[in-house]
């Protein structure tokens, strides 16, 4: 049987690009690849564990292909892709798995010649870790992954890109680039904040306090762990999203202070019961 | 060898004074045990698991015992040690395992007859899980457990309490009941604040987000799935501490979510950096 993609691109075989090559060769879905990053320990790795079959320092280097992933940074996706434009060979499909759709999508939309269509997604998995060493053949499997198709996406091109991910194990959900960084503001990006906030606050009140430190703690902060400059620039790139997010949930969070605060335990009851319900509904996903 | 506690009553037969029955028994700590509670079922779901030998409805029937230990909820911890108090024999050490120490060490010191020394205690270990069903003999196994004397305790009972933690496996730290309050509103009870407010607004928001939940919102919203009452009463029973701790928090918050509005991304990285370092420590800790 044909692979989906014969030749591939991946640029930035970190945890989530080298997650999907590594996924999507097992399942028979993709050829050759090829690995473009700055890191030649980074692609040495890659290479060893059977990611890639070569790898270039450059999106110059890489020579005809059927899909390019650009699965970098989100703040340096679309650099990317206008340093890659020139060495598109018309056919080839560009995808990115960036944790923001919005400003990516219109980006590329702009950037990339009509004859080399574009499909966003965001395959929401992942970890702290990071770098091909991390990278996982089931990272995917059981995984959320949202396509964002706009009125200018190929059909055939969204087609091939959704079956490349359910091929790895995922469960496909399209959406609106905006209705994806609006959702993920909430079920990610603010996440994310609280868990830098808390940490970096009991450090600052009292490190001798992590002794104390139970699962709870442990678990809610885990992705703490994960690298700034990426978070940074995630929170850049949705900072509408995520700054209403905050602000709303701060707004609640307020309420069941005071309600503390003022010993109402009708109140705090109300506000803890309506979580666990939440609690209930998330659990009932997947 | 003889036990270090030979008869044994447990009031609230539920996931920590199940764990700590079914921990001591295993390691030969103590001998035979009367389980306390309300719910029959739950009684017997503890006798059918070999966690209690007999089952009591009310403290009345407890019978002379060497060891209380008071496992239900904080709020009706003091009540039931009224209760208590004319059934107890001369000698009886009484110890509680509340996630409050302040306001409960106080008032069972107040309480018992100074024929029946206290220890107040709190293993921070436990899930989002109740009842004897959830009760597990590892529970304990390299968890931090919190002792607070004060000036009153006796010196014996103390050793002999802590002896029974460090022996099912818990690193004990002995601390003053106000300094543990003020701690766990850090560590445990802000981040339980954050877990049930964070459910209840996303599906305030629109629930069917949900569905584009990573491990990221599944893990920091786990302990969302615990007891309303259980956490409410928390709450009030350290509401000054808890309190200071959100409000604290929660100015953090605010600076981050500013940085963000404004697109600054060098202060946003000095804020993730922060917390990045916070979560190094926090899993230096064991």
């Amino acid at each position: 049987m044909a692979s989906l993609f014969e030749r591939v691109a991946v640029v930035g075989v970190g945890l989530i690009g080298g997650s999907l090559a590594l996924a999507a060769r097992r399942a028979g879905l993709i050829g050759d690849v090829t690995g473009v990053g700055r890191s030649e320990a980074n692609l040495a790795t890659a290479r060893a564990r059977g990611i890639i079959d070569r790898a270039a320092r450059d999106v110059a280097a890489i020579g005809p292909v059927d899909l390019v992933v650009l699965a970098v940074p989100v703040e340096t996706t679309a650099s990317v892709a206008q340093a890659l434009v020139p060495h598109l060979a018309s056919g080839t499909v560009v995808t990115d798995v960036g944790s923001v759709k919005g400003s990516i999508v219109e980006a590329l939309e702009a950037l990339l010649p009509p004859s080399c269509p574009f499909v966003g997604t965001h395959p929401i998995a992942g970890s702290e870790r990071s770098g091909a060493g991390a990278a996982e053949a089931d990272l995917f499997r059981g995984a959320c992954c949202v396509i964002t198709p706009t009125a200018r996406t190929d059909a055939r091109a969204l087609d091939r890109v959704e079956a490349l991910w359910r091929g790895v194990g995922a469960r496909v959900r399209r959406m609106a680039p905006a209705d994806h960084d609006r959702a993920l503001a909430w079920t990610s990006h603010l996440v994310h904040a609280l868990a830098y906030t808390l940490v970096a606050a009991i450090d600052a009140e009292d490190p001798n306090r992590f002794a104390l430190a139970g699962p709870s703690l442990r678990e809610a902060t885990r992705v703490a762990g994960s690298l700034p400059e990426l978070w940074r620039d995630i929170f850049l790139a949705n900072r509408t999203a995520v700054s209403e997010a905050i602000a709303t949930f701060s707004t609640q969070l307020e309420r069941l202070r005071a309600a503390i605060a003022a010993g109402d335990g009708d109140a705090i009851t109300r506000r803890l019961e309506a979580g666990r319900a939440g609690r209930r509904r998330l659990e009932s996903e997947q």
